[in-house]
């Protein structure tokens, strides 16, 4: 198929690679140029301006770090909407807020161009490795019609109805789930520690009960070695993401008060800049809460 | 080896199965005597009083629902202090406080006896199944002296040092993260139905990040069915749990405001009379505060 | 001082007839026409649009009930800022955000027309009887020149600097501590009544501790009684405040642990559909919680 | 009368000369007895143990800093219960826990002894100036008998029915309410703050607002200032009684979100070694939380 790919980031690199390597044929855009230049050399033609890379492709994914990122992409003069055929597709991977997307749907329906929304789980590794895991929404002739793309990128595909922002949805309530379990760990860690329990000793028993899932045994790990930099996904992107979960549960009318916990927390941190940490420095803001001075 | 068992409630009769399985020779007291009749049946010696099931016995397990029975069970006239040979070691597998942890430490210390802490992670079924997790902690040679034991009632044994308190803290601590991702499913569940997402929905992705983790995956799964009666264990428990955690932390002035907010949940639901649903109803708070209704 | 004022809900009523009062000439406009007949009848001119209002007039009171209407009242079409006159002032009476409020001293900046933020503390029955308390920020000038405007409608004014938004930050301060003591008089009592403490027991010491300031005096006597219904001020606009706060600490970095709670709870409260009741509300919510049923 | 004090602390001392003002008898006792040495000079007898100061005495005062010196006074060899005459009024001032509180009235009935909580609000400045204000419960005939003396310590005086330890649950629960006063408005001076409004801009508003109370003022006032030492009442104390409170609440199955949040403020303060602050710190947590620095 033709494809284009619009953010060259640590995630999108991985993305576009492997559709690469599926045998499509790609088109892609970053706003810093160089970091096209990779996957220029392997064969994808970059492009000067989203709507040059959406142009002739049947399907595009945008896959950026924020809300106004996607919003000057997709509606810029030459942006995706511009440059996005009738009846393609735009596949939009990005961590987003719900409200955007609501916004997405409406402008691709009124340009006769096809949304789904296809967020992502996994790090900047598990792209390459094509080891995500793709959250698809969107209406089944057009989830059908990109079905392979979504294949190509990851390990498994669920797609969870046929509204777009139902993918939004769950992304956010898998990341705060996973934020949460950051605390509960952090919390528990402090608490052992301060009564004389050694980290690898609860670090063994919280592997045996939550170990079996991948994405939980990497935080059970993380904090026990007070291994908060270099970041693999920042404080200030849990901030971000805690602040879509709030906004969308806001927008429905739905308390949920262990999502405000943890936005005070990563706000507090990214007050006192330390937003450049790990996101699991919840445990390193834990300890600290408790007297404990980490390794740093 | 001869050994005594007390407590012979869901968790206690499963364990003290696996023992006479094991080739134990085994004498059982409960303080309802009908509790113990099957396993007499089976062979065991039926005691009157702890300090019968413990005369005689090389180690004797104790598994209680609370303090209070423990401290029953171990500090009155005809209690296993009381008929515990010298050198005999107490296996203390009830969720207690650290507190009263110490206390047993001191006591059986001043009689010459042994005393290992040795909590349990597992339902019923899983004691039945000689499927339960144990960690335990006591100088070496006790808990050496006690490791065909610990390893006759489940499928796995972790030693986390030897202080006894340190098997009472990592299980306080397990408890407290399994609960909080409870909180975290339920809010999740919430933030989703609110949204038009399907409980199956969001389930199915729950799943694929958490349910490689048994013990979650049952959670996901209880809050999506909203299965919270018959309870497999109770939000009263739940509540005990939490105050033990708070309880030990305040001791050791370390604030956990994530087990803070569970254990004024569980509060607020005992208050209510909601004490006998499972402990997972978390999950059907969440949805209230939401202004959801469940199927109930 | 010929004078316009937009929004005749109930502050805004009482705050125009003490204008008249103080002999000001009244240009006034509501979007129910009804509501501006009364002072119509006392001799204010009642005009078709915001903009007709504004014609002629030195300053133009605002006092609606949310960013929405002030948006459609200033921007639209006939709006304010087409009306005003350059060289005129807006003095905006409405609890508004922080955000909001950026954009008008902006809008107002290029039209060359002058923006007082004058929000104000008191209940209907206190903007009917000129005893409301004024918080006024904006360009000296510009404030001394409405000054006797200010001074016309309260008992007493503050301004709190040259940056208008000073003065929305200051109400939305104030209510936040407001709801923040509502909350805390509302434990407070179900804390008693659980241990057999009379609520006219407790009412009695909390009046003598904090009786002496009004605004709390009314809140200790209202929990007391238990008189959610009629709203003097409803939880849905208490939900309002608390997002605003929450917004505007966000948008500077500030984390609100307490604002969280409170806002959680507000909406719990809307989601459950009690937005209606009074927002002292939080007093039935924190009796209820404890198990307690109220006299509803 | 013949009247006993235990514990001459910085309130106790302003108590006791208070009392031999008012031309009573009085018999003082204090653990290190050269804080009573002033007041022996001035007239009171000193004596060598609790039981001592009792015997002879019609009423006895208690005023000590926690349950576990309460403990001591009354139950030692030498304390309170041994030295008092049948019929004799013991008057415990000290804020203590409703627990500690059901022990002494089940104690002194069972010695045939009378009993009234009567704790106190204020801090040792009004101790000194006769202006504390009073909560007094107990049994209708020992209240009216000590009445006397209990208008000799302060400025007014509340009774609050028979139950004793009705009077300990309205003190913490006046506790309580001036803590989350005081989080309510540290969290707003950091919310002002950070969005450029000056302290004294705030503080004129909030001194409007609740300045009518007089401990209110001196809050709004002490944290404008950022004047947390030296302490007038320490964190550590704060820390004592939110313990007090939340050991009530859950023994009385009430959840109180609110003083959860305060207790872990207070916990967090302590375990990070500043205790020693005024209680009123909790300003400088919110600003430190929002990234500010104080002056310190």
């Amino acid at each position: 198929m033709k494809v284009g790919f619009i953010g060259l980031g640590a995630m999108g690199q991985g993305m576009a690679k492997n559709l690469l390597a599926a045998g499509h044929e790609l088109s892609i855009y970053n706003r810093t140029k160089e970091k096209a230049e990779a996957l220029g050399a392997a064969g994808a033609r970059v492009a000067e301006t989203p709507a040059e890379a959406a142009r002739g492709a049947e399907a595009v994914f945008s896959m950026l770090a924020e809300d106004s990122a996607v919003e000057k992409v997709v509606f810029a003069e030459n942006g995706l909407l511009a440059g996005l055929a009738r009846g393609a597709v735009h596949i939009s991977s990005s961590t987003i807020s719900v409200a955007l997307s609501e916004r997405l749907v409406a402008a691709h329906a009124a340009a006769g161009q096809g949304y789904v929304a296809a967020p992502v789980f996994g790090r900047p590794e598990a792209a390459a490795a094509k080891q995500l895991w793709v959250v698809a929404a969107g209406p089944r002739a057009e989830v059908d019609r990109v079905r392979p793309l979504l294949e190509a990128i990851g390990r498994g595909l669920r797609v969870v109805g046929e509204e777009p922002t139902a993918a939004n949805v769950v992304k956010l309530a898998g990341n705060f789930v996973i934020a949460s379990s950051i605390e509960a760990f952090g919390e528990a860690y402090a608490f052992a520690r301060k009564q004389g329990v050694s980290p690898p000793d609860l670090q063994a028993v919280l592997m045996e009960l939550f170990g079996g899932s991948a994405v939980l045994a990497r935080y059970v790990e993380l904090i026990a070695s007070e291994a908060y930099e270099p970041a693999g996904f920042k404080v200030e992107l849990g901030l971000k993401d805690m602040r879509l979960v709030l906004a969308a549960a806001d927008a429905s009318t739905t308390p949920m008060p262990l999502a405000s916990l943890l936005r005070d927390n990563y706000l507090a941190a990214t007050a006192q800049g330390r937003g450049d940490l790990d996101w699991s420095a919840l445990g390193l803001f834990a300890a600290e809460r408790a007297g404990l001075r980490g390794r740093r």
